[in-house]
């Protein structure tokens, strides 16, 4: 159990054998119901360590090889249990209440993570759908903390620190404001819409409108807002095609305890249904190459998706502010 | 039909939005065979124009917006028929002698690219398998020419000539050399091995034992031996788990008519099975993060590849030289 750089690309691979041995639970079983053997009763949101993590409190040392550096891979990996209902599709199908309480148990589990001087980064995400290899329906989401920051997040940090260096705004403050055209929801501190860079088919990114590094950053009303910017942005992913549509949601912010005037926090959402409802597969161009296709405009999709949200705005009574 | 940029990463998304109304073809259909429409016959190997192309000779003018950049589409899109028998599951189930009339003929294809100023990258890939969305299975490779060094291999041409001006030498050349506990297969001027630095669950590369920065430098018998180490290697990954696997396939080399000291050609390999036989998916981590979970160690994985691809050769009646 280590973690991998490529000399290459920077990039790092958890090297986690121990993974493979996992067991199989039978078909009708949930470990996330409660009364399961980690569950227990009495809760409504519910943060389990992940029993076969990828970052552990206590790794052993990693291998060295001439050319290659290997680290330990310290940290910690949870699932964090949305609710004690298992047959409710989507995040986006709670309640905003249940919503926020969700949020606020990741924003605790992070400033938990900030006391700790080895934990780097906090990767907040949520994988939705079978069709991308998400076996356990019950709504979850997954945490890793780490000891280092993912190569997509230093990426976007090193983009947005030349940017800030040579013109003295942030980027994503200006791309926030600035954007009209492919807008798909937005609320007093939210904005939701599709980038004029999405790489996947339905994506969708939401931003605080006010500048924001962190999760921990945010005041009490913006966690608020950020429930129904969640689940109004959902809705009309999941409403857009006329079925639940299969999804990546991943949080991108700045690395633990920095505060950083040019990087701004967002939820990034790749919807992976193409306009046909067909699957898109990541396949030679996107993963040899980084190298990505769409069949069809940012522009096209934000105008389907802006119907979508506000068809799941009037269905729930105008219950999204 | 424009190339976006993003501001935040620098990559790119080829913006196709006509492709989406291209007709579906009737199930028992094959575009590729012999005597279909644009095909013909009495060929051995078929470069195709890709009829729904994501670049194109005459592209229109991008837009623009304040922040953003777009570019022309310009370019050329192909299919590469490798066969005309439909019926073949894998290129490595091709005598050794049409595999490498596959190679010439991309060979002869770069080389009329770089007589385009234009053009600046020949990208070559496959993509192998239902199961990561290809619908075609007669056998076929893509090409795309580019207008632009697609972001994976500008990102490693940037790993690699920082290292060559820190130490005089090329890293490639010294991975490769240096190589012995992770190899899968061998040859006169090939190298099979799993990178230490892995990705994805059965991944190998594929590099020529002299330093060679595009396809074009290759002499006469290395195309020869490349498809020695090509048909050797993917017969391993067909056989490792007695089933076909997914996989994905992606040259990388130097731009056209850039000769680089500092960067090696090679093929990357994307065995998409985990060890247990199930798909590995691209979710969260990998797709938002750019951070890679591995289930297994790579040196265990290119154990079990040597094996399968001794299995290969003895059956083949040692035809693999």
């Amino acid at each position: 159990m280590e973690i991998r750089r490529s000399p290459f690309t920077g990039e790092h691979a958890l090297v986690s054998p121990h993974r493979l041995s996992r067991p199989w639970q039978p078909e009708d079983f949930c470990p996330f119901c409660p009364g399961a053997p980690e569950t227990g009763h009495g809760w409504d949101v519910l943060l389990l360590p992940n029993r076969y993590p990828v970052v552990t409190r206590s790794p052993p040392s990693p291998t060295q090889e001439e050319l290659f550096g290997a680290e330990e891979a310290y940290g910690q990996a949870y699932v964090l249990v949305e609710t004690p209902q298992h047959d409710v599709d989507d995040l986006s199908d709670l309640p905003l209440r249940q919503i926020e309480k969700v949020l606020r148990l990741v924003i605790k589990t992070q400033k938990e993570a900030e006391e700790d001087p080895r934990a780097i980064y906090f990767l907040f995400f949520r994988n939705k759908g079978r069709e991308i290899g998400v076996s356990l329906t019950h709504p979850h989401s997954q945490i890793y903390v780490l000891p280092l920051v993912p190569t997509r997040v230093a990426v976007e940090m090193q983009y947005s620190e030349t940017w800030y260096k040579e013109r003295g705004r942030c980027l994503h403050c200006d791309v926030v404001a600035g954007e009209t055209r492919r807008v798909v929801h937005h609320n007093e501190h939210w904005k939701s819409f599709v980038p004029y860079y999405a790489r996947w088919p339905h994506e969708v990114h939401i931003y605080p409108k006010t500048h924001r590094s962190a999760l921990t950053e945010l005041t009490d009303v913006e966690v608020t807002t950020l429930a129904d910017a969640l689940k109004c942005t959902l809705c009309g992913i999941k409403n857009v095609l006329g079925k639940p549509m299969p999804y990546i949601l991943v949080l991108h912010q700045a690395p633990l305890r920095q505060r950083a005037p040019h990087y701004h926090l967002h939820f990034e959402i790749y919807g992976m249904y193409r306009p046909d409802g067909r699957l898109k597969y990541a396949a030679g161009a996107e993963l040899g190459a980084s190298l990505y296709t769409l069949d069809t405009t940012p522009e096209e999709t934000a105008e389907r998706l802006r119907k979508a949200v506000a068809g799941c705005v009037t269905a729930s009574g105008g219950s999204s502010r």
